[in-house]
């Protein structure tokens, strides 16, 4: 279904989005969109009209920007897709929920090639697919008049199936915390891509299409989940939103989090100087998901318990030393910083 | 509610957005968007969870750049959130629906001031209001590097009560053509402001702040309107939409939409010198509603008849010329064009 392409196509001034035409465009995007199961009206039309099935709908919005979340000679048209698209099902998936559908405003520039946007379109439809969610409205516009670069919102529905959404204000001291997915990953293929290199391919397939535990959301929120949340900012930040609104602490324990060490990260990390564990507990953008349950609860498969929740509202701790000494000492920032 | 501020504020350093920091901000234009009847979960978590109580909903989005769709120059931040939200709550109108949530995604430059985005929520709370609806989520990131324009990316999403959606395909031969809403306004409020000039103030602000015919939407569809759609890309554009997707052709009367050309309209063509039916005809984001009725049916309050339906699928004429010839000859392009 996706075509392999040149990261960087070609330039064919007869394909720029400027001379294909807005309506060229979005036939030709449509085409590759697939459809979504709970559309009743999909694309084309002034708005989209979509089956609720639960009675409610869970959304959420995420932008990419050019140059700050993707580069187009680093990830490749279908990279960008995907990767747009997990950002925001991931937010989906840590209410408890199944995406349902996309929709996508997208401002370029008018010499973008077609054929980038075709791939975009490829990968979010990719991405979209095991759920039998689709895109299925949108906007494409011209970049600002100052501006050679895309910005990309996407926004994502989703579908309880019945569940009670799973919020970042439910953890109760006694809870333990766990996670499901990746850390850290995402982070070192970006170390990797900045100082030049193109290996090991886990750390840049990690960051350019990051593969958040979809499933693990729902099955968490089945599980009597107290509170949940995605770790796009990093677990030490995202951990401590759940511990903000909780009005709760949190402790982590350092040594199973030294188990996330794995795949790519201590070759990347001996190669490059500096402590693998600072990706572990402060990369963003693998979606991994962080989760509080009842001490009694069965944790489903793929979740593993890395610390507890406590009744001092002291923020998030690793073995007692809090999360911003912690990242300091790695060498660190506390988290994704969005105007830093 | 709204605080009246000069269009560009005094630029405060301590209140740059990147100063200020992405949670600072997102507090700041929390406090101020309301909070939209059907959510059960709002603004703050990963993604909001909303009541659809149709069992279906209705989304659509709508991106708006800085530089091509408003000026910061020319609009106050409140007008800016108004107008974002108005293109996409026609939308929602343009099905038979009625607004119940708006997801934004913005990306702004770091020396954005905060109270520019305040104003901005203002703006949209104030137009979402009338509905119960409100922001209740969205993203706010850094605008690219090369650029220091603001992309604003609008969701919004919608609920049709338990009416048929009213798409563009239904259109059928003996089908009268109607109109709800102003033609031209706001195309004309844009020429006035772009010759330098600051007045009529009707133009003005009917170009800041459209004012589309919201509840003629629903109760088109109630009346049994066959197809619909908003003029975001002028009348000739849009009533083509509903003549190529039904497969049927559409002839508009020339003497009964020259009675549009009213308010400021003949004052400012007579002054700038043309023909102020060419901004009826083809002026966009007024966002007035165009829809097609059985040649039985009762029109709605605020429907105008404006043309007819037949079998000949020749797209829009006006007195039996072509669509493009009539707006050449009034001067005008055939609509808007998104890359031209």
């Amino acid at each position: 279904m996706t075509r392999p392409r040149p990261l960087v196509p070609r330039p064919d001034p007869a394909d720029a989005i400027g001379v294909v035409g807005e309506f060229g465009l979005i036939a030709r995007v449509l085409a590759r969109s697939g459809s979504a199961r709970v559309a009743e009206v999909g694309p084309g039309d002034d708005a989209a009209v979509l089956r609720a099935p639960d009675g409610r709908v869970v959304a959420c919005t995420d932008v990419l920007v050019e140059g700050r979340h993707f580069r187009r000679d680093w990830s490749s048209a279908e990279d960008v897709g995907h990767k747009a698209a997990a950002a925001n099902l991931a937010d989906v998936a840590a209410m408890g929920a199944v995406p349902t559908a996309l929709l996508v405003g997208l401002a370029c520039p008018a010499d973008t090639p077609a054929v980038w946007l075709e791939g975009v379109a490829d990968g979010m439809a990719a991405e979209c697919a095991p759920f039998g969610a689709a895109v299925v409205g949108g906007d494409t516009v011209a970049s600002a008049p100052d501006s050679s670069s895309v910005v990309l919102s996407v926004t994502a529905l989703g579908d309880l199936g019945g569940r009670a959404p799973v919020r970042r204000d439910g953890a109760r001291p006694g809870d333990v915390v766990a996670v499901a997915g990746r850390l850290g990953w995402s982070a070192c293929g970006l170390a990797v891509l900045r100082r030049g290199f193109r290996a090991p391919a886990a750390a840049i397939a990690a960051h350019r299409r990051p593969t958040p535990p979809y499933a693990a959301g729902p099955a968490a929120a089945d599980a009597g989940a107290t509170s949940m949340c995605d770790t796009s900012d990093g677990l030490l930040a995202d951990a401590g939103h759940l511990a903000a609104d909780s009005g709760v602490g949190i402790d982590l324990d350092r040594a199973t989090l030294a188990a996330f060490v794995t795949g790519p990260l201590p070759q990347v990390a001996a190669a490059l100087g500096g402590d693998p564990l600072g990706w572990v507990l402060t990369g963003g953008e693998d979606h991994a998901l962080v989760a509080t349950f009842p001490p009694t609860a069965a944790l489903p498969e793929g979740w593993t318990v890395i610390g507890r929740v406590h009744d001092d509202a002291s923020g998030v701790e690793v073995d007692g030393v809090p999360a911003a000494q912690v990242a300091a000492d790695l060498g660190e920032g506390a988290g994704h910083v969005h105007f830093g």
